[in-house]
Parts: C-alpha cells; sequence; structure tokens
C-alpha cells in the first residue's frame, strides 16, 4: 500500500487492462499537460456517480447518457474549460471530441466518456483535441498514472493518487485512483474528478452499489465551502484481469475485504482534497453520532461544516464552542434537545446540557484548536447513528483566490 | 416620513403610550450606554417572533413564556452578553433581572420581556442591572429613541432607527422602529433584534398575524452568511393611544394602509441590517420569479445569497455568472429546467436557454457589478411566484472580523 505525490513513476503500479497518456494540448494553460486519456481493456466493467447539481455540464450528460447505451473503454479528460454554460455549442463539441477517440481507436462514440473541468460559460475549443488524439492513443502506457493525476489538476496545488495491492484469495488485487479539486473549492475551476480504476473481476451490478455507497460516504463527505459543481464525476472502472473469483454479491467474505479496499481508496482521495481546499489551513472530521438517521447526522455535520463563522473560528485558532452549538441549534432537525447534546473536541469535553462542560477550560480547547488537524465530536444523544464530515476553514486565502480567481 | 442614523433628538418622534431609556451599565462595555427599557402603556398589544435556532436563549425562553401568560409592560434589553449557552443559571438571571424591574415598576415579573444580544457562553452578570434599574425606571422618556438605538448595538457600526407618521381617516399614526445587526453577521456578537413601536389600536390577531406575515417577508429575507442566532427577536407594541377605529380585521380600507406601512417600517429596518453588514461593500437583491411556490423562489434566492463564490465573486466586482448559475442549479428544486432560467444583471440579460445572453458582454456585467448596490434577477420561468432576498458579499473584512473578533 502506498500514496505517493510524487510525478516518479517507479513507484508506481500498472493495472492490468488499463493504459493512460496525458499530452500539453494548449486548452488553456501553457507548458503543462491538459488533455488525458484512459484506456480500459474490452469487457471492463464502468460505473459512474454525477453531480447533483441541477446545472449540469455538456459531458456529464453525455456521460450518463453513454453509460446508459454501451460499454465504456475510453475516458476523456480536459482541464482549463469544464464546457459548462455553453449550451447546444457544447454539447456538440463534447460529442465532437468522442468521435475523435472512436475514430482513432477503432471503438464506437458512446463507448467514449468525456469529461471537462475549468473555467465555466467559455467553449471549450475543439482544435486541441483534434491536434493531440493521436498522440494520446499512440502514447498510451500502463505507468502514466501520475502524468495524468497532474494533466487533470486546474487550481489544485499537487495531484493526487493513491495506489493500493491486496491478496484475495491467491489473486493479487491493483488499485489505482487519482482525483482533483473536490466541490466548489475551485470556482470557476470547480469541479471534483475522481477516476478509480481496478484490475479486479466483479459484476456490474456489485460495482454500482458498492459506488453510490462508498461515494457517498466519502466525496459526498468532504466540503470546503458547500457549493456543488455542475462538472463533478467519479468513476469506477474493474478490467477484470486479476484472475480472481468473480465478485459477484456482496455480502461474501471475499467482497467484504475487496469493498474495504475500495472505501479506504475512495477516503483517501476524498480527504486528500479536502487537504489541498482552497486557502485551507486546517482539515477537520466533524463525527456526527447518536442521531436518529444518517441523514440527520449529516444536516448536524453540515450545518458546522459550512457555517462561516465556524469555520472563521478555525481559521483563527479560537476554540469559540458558541459557535458551535449555534451552528447545530441551526441544522433544522425536529425535537432536537440542545440540552441532550454533547460536544467534545478531540478528547477534550466542551458542550453538556446546553453549556460549557465543568472541566473545560479556554487553556485545553486552544490547545486543540492549534492543532492543524483534528475532530469536533457532536452526540445528539437520542439514536444510534453515526456520521463523519471532513471539512476546512475559512481563510483570508480563501477570499483572496476566489476574489481574484478571474482577473 | 423620515429616517435618520443621527442621535439628536430633535427630528425624532415620540409614540404616544410609549417611554425609553437606556444606561451605561458596564454589562461588558466601558463608557456606553448598554442596558435598555421601553415601556408600554397599559392595554398595549404586545406580539413577537424568535429565532428559529433550536439552540436558544434563555430570554428567548423566557421571552415566549411571558407573552403567552401576561401583558408585556416593559422590554428590558441588554448588550454586551446574549445570556446563550448559560444553562441553568443563566436563565435563572434572566428572571431576576425581570423581577427586579417589576419591582421597580409595580407590574408582574412576567409582564416584563428580556432580551440579550452579545458574547455566547459567558454567565450574564446581575449587578450592572441592580445597580442601573432605578436610574433607567426614572428617567423614563419618549423622546429617548436614538439612545435605546445606540445602547442596543454590539459591533454595528451605525445605530438603525426609522420613524413614520402617516394619517388614517382623520387620526395620526406614528411608529418607531430600531434594530441592531442581522442573522449572525455579529458571531459571537451575534442576534438580531429589533423593536417597533406604534400608538395605533389594533387587536392582538391582527398584529400577530400581521407581524408574522411581515417578519418572513423582511427580516427573515435579509442574510449575510446564513446563519441563525440564538437570540434572534422581534417585537411588534401597539399602544392603541392614536385615537383611530380599532383595527380589527386584515382587510379593511385601514387596515391596508396599515400593513403597508408597518411592511415599509419592517424592510428599511431589514435592509439597513445588511447594509451594515460585517465587512459589507456591497447591497445585493436578489429576485426570483416565475417560480411554482414562495419555498422554491426562497431556495433559489438563499442559495445565491449564500455561495461563497457568489459573495467572493461580489467583493471582487467579477460578473461571474457561472457561479450565479450554478448557485441556482445546487438550490435542490424538483425537476429544475436549467434551460428555461433568465438571468438578468439590472436591465442588463445574462444567461438564457443555459448558456450566457447573446447579448451579453463582460463590459456591461462590469458595470453591474461596479455599483454598490444591485439586483439580480433570477426568472426559473414556471410558477407565478416571486421573492426577494437582501445580501452582501464575502470580503476580506468579513474574515478579518470573524477571525479575529474573540481575541
Amino acid at each position: 500500500m502506498s500514496q505517493s505525490d510524487s510525478s516518479s513513476s517507479e513507484s508506481m503500479m500498472d493495472i492490468r487492462g488499463c493504459r493512460l497518456n496525458a499530452v500539453a494540448a494548449g486548452v488553456r494553460y501553457e507548458n503543462r499537460s491538459d488533455i488525458a486519456l484512459i484506456e480500459l481493456s474490452e469487457g471492463s466493467v464502468v460505473v459512474g456517480a454525477f453531480t447533483q447539481n441541477a446545472f449540469c455540464a455538456a459531458p456529464v450528460v453525455i456521460c450518463k447518457n453513454h453509460l446508459g447505451t454501451n460499454q465504456a473503454r475510453y475516458l476523456l479528460i480536459n482541464s482549463g474549460n469544464a464546457n459548462a454554460g455553453t449550451g447546444q455549442a457544447g454539447f456538440d463539441i463534447a460529442m465532437e471530441t468522442c468521435a475523435l477517440v472512436a475514430k482513432a481507436t477503432g471503438v464506437e462514440s458512446d463507448q467514449v466518456l468525456p469529461f471537462s473541468t475549468g473555467v465555466i460559460g467559455e467553449l471549450l475549443p475543439l482544435e486541441p483535441f483534434q491536434q493531440s488524439i493521436s498522440e494520446l492513443v499512440s502514447g498510451l502506457s500502463a505507468n502514466f498514472w501520475p502524468e495524468v493525476a497532474r494533466a487533470i489538476m486546474t487550481t489544485d496545488t499537487r495531484p493526487k493518487l493513491v495506489q493500493k495491492e491486496f491478496e484475495l484469495s491467491g489473486s493479487v488485487i491493483k488499485l489505482s485512483g487519482i482525483a482533483k479539486g473536490a466541490g466548489m473549492i475551485h470556482p470557476n475551476m470547480a469541479t471534483m474528478l475522481a477516476y478509480i480504476v481496478s484490475d479486479i473481476a466483479i459484476t456490474e451490478e456489485v460495482a454500482q452499489q458498492w459506488h453510490l455507497e462508498l461515494c457517498e460516504k466519502t466525496f459526498n463527505r468532504a466540503t470546503v465551502d458547500g457549493d456543488t459543481s455542475t462538472n463533478d464525476s467519479c468513476i469506477l472502472a474493474c478490467t477484470g484481469k486479476a484472475g480472481n473469483l468473480l465478485i459477484d454479491n456482496s455480502d461474501s467474505e471475499d467482497a467484504l475485504i475487496v469493498k474495504a479496499q475500495i472505501f479506504e481508496i475512495y477516503r483517501e482521495l476524498a480527504q486528500a482534497i479536502v487537504r489541498d481546499g482552497e486557502g485551507a489551513t486546517k482539515f477537520v472530521t466533524i463525527e456526527v453520532s447518536g442521531g436518529n438517521s444518517e441523514d440527520e447526522c449529516k444536516k448536524v455535520g453540515f450545518s458546522v461544516a459550512h457555517s462561516p463563522l465556524v469555520k472563521t473560528a478555525l481559521f483563527a485558532c479560537d476554540p469559540n464552542w458558541g459557535r458551535i452549538l449555534a451552528a447545530v441549534g441551526n441544522a433544522d432537525i425536529d425535537n432536537l434537545n440542545i440540552d441532550a447534546i454533547e460536544i467534545a473536541l478531540d478528547q477534550v469535553p466542551l458542550v453538556e446540557r446546553g453549556a460549557v462542560h465543568s472541566e473545560y477550560s479556554e487553556v485545553l480547547g486552544q490547545e486543540i484548536f492549534d492543532k492543524p488537524e483534528f475532530t469536533i465530536y457532536i452526540n445528539l444523544n437520542r439514536g444510534g447513528c453515526t456520521e463523519e464530515i471532513w471539512t476546512t476553514d475559512l481563510s483570508h486565502d480563501y477570499v483572496r483566490i476566489n476574489a481574484e480567481y478571474r482577473t
């Protein structure tokens, strides 16, 4: 098991049945790669999860269509331009990029899934694709994971690449995942994109079920500012080349081992995205326990994670517990009894019975808030559900970056 | 009709049946008044609207109780300490402050309504009340509106006082309203407080109905950062001394005239609060029309108003329409057809059919965004409802003030 931010390829693993490439095509940036292609062998299982934003970018619409009509063989990704808010013209261009890949590789157009991330509202130029597709295809290689992780970045400060290897009843299973900037950390350059490829043999049904469940528990628990991008996409592809006994149900012992590994890689990628949040100086986990439902735990967690007052207090290293309690109270939960709620910062009890805990002191709270990573524990004491949210602070840099970005 | 930010009392109107006073009692601040008392004559109709935050400060709980059990005669307000998150001890102290006023004025304790605004989580000191109540009571005067408007301020940069006078079938009706910092503009020093007093004769039933309806259309449409304080309270008191024919239904011509005047004063106060939002450099109206319901118009309006990306774009004077459209798409509206949506900045068309309007140019958008006040018009084109939200930008000063406040 290894995680790497470096672009050296020596520690990188090949995933059997998967080749990749990235080129500098000049979509928007100069002197860096910005179009990537991921090739999946015939018979691969490919499943996706996409933005819930009603304003869905053209490539997202096409991805969903193509996943429903044919077996995906190529993932085509560009950074620098989101092809969002571009109407029919943007849709047509995205379709043309798929056709270019299809022609160069001998597959059907609907076996190509397009992804875009970058500026909203500008038409995606077709020329960079026309000029680079043949180079992209001819240079496909199994060990270009770091290059592709870099090519999909926009204002991310570092690539996000996680790889894992584990044994399963005698077979060696490999997993490789890359991701870029989450939620609406990166405004115009919005969009979370994540691609996880494994050589495991698994049915589409199980893969789809796990993918939605695990995305919900990981990528959908990562928040910087509460905005949802128009282009968010997360793909799980399994080539089936590992030689394991086909995973065709989610209850076997093998299945549980595999699911736990996939969960791990999703979680590491999701947390890496939050850690690289724009202007982020803190990584904070909000664990809400004792809820009646997953939904109410999430509501409370996101209410705290999205409160500008909590976020500025995090940035200021100010253990301002009144802001946390007020954000809990603001979560719109039916019949919430504030007096039953307990809050702790890591191991330090903070709130009990609607007031500050008798053993709490500002010195103890300050020690926690000074740390770069810590957990805010919120126990609603009314049920058996627990959920985690990962978030960051709201810093001067967040305002600076987002206020100055387009200038 | 006049609006004044000055503390000179010459232009201020007396409201028959209402006397006020404010003193420097040292609750937290030095050299400024911080406890105020408003006296209402016997027979006054008093109605309230309070925070929806489940974490309700002690004075809010007591206000609601007292309004339900007796006729309110005194409003006791302190700044500097919110008496929130203080458990049973905080409740007991708030009750004692009511008892002090009751004893000094000869009314029952439950005829006194307590209000607090300021730091959360510190016990409200009783001593400043013990030492100042008799001075407060003996100095009551009909023309201390500016003094009370100042006494209830926390980190507001200016007092908010609006007064109106109008004729109603031969009677002269007077209205006077004061307010302080809204939503959670003012974190620890949170809380919107507003008090509107009139000499009009009106039944409690009509006053209550109008108060809730008009608060919803004004104070509840004002947002800076989407947080709801633990102490928000808004009181309408009508002394009945104007000599008008009792307003006992909401449909008569007189009733409509009065309601429009009350609406005006609420709106002016609510907008004054947004204009004085922490770090605010812009006052932006978001008008959402063509909705199927009030609720869906509000959801869209608040989604745009609360988007950190829209707010930083407002601060940067960057007409970044992709962020506005993404925030609309993020509003969680069922079956929203993004292609039907039209967006305009003041009179400049911005978005049509999911893409930028053909007549739009960055120069036109920039002209609007450079203005200190403008309107973002969003037409959902699917129904007959229209709602307005008022908000501000997210500036460096917002982060600075909220990050540095408690230090």
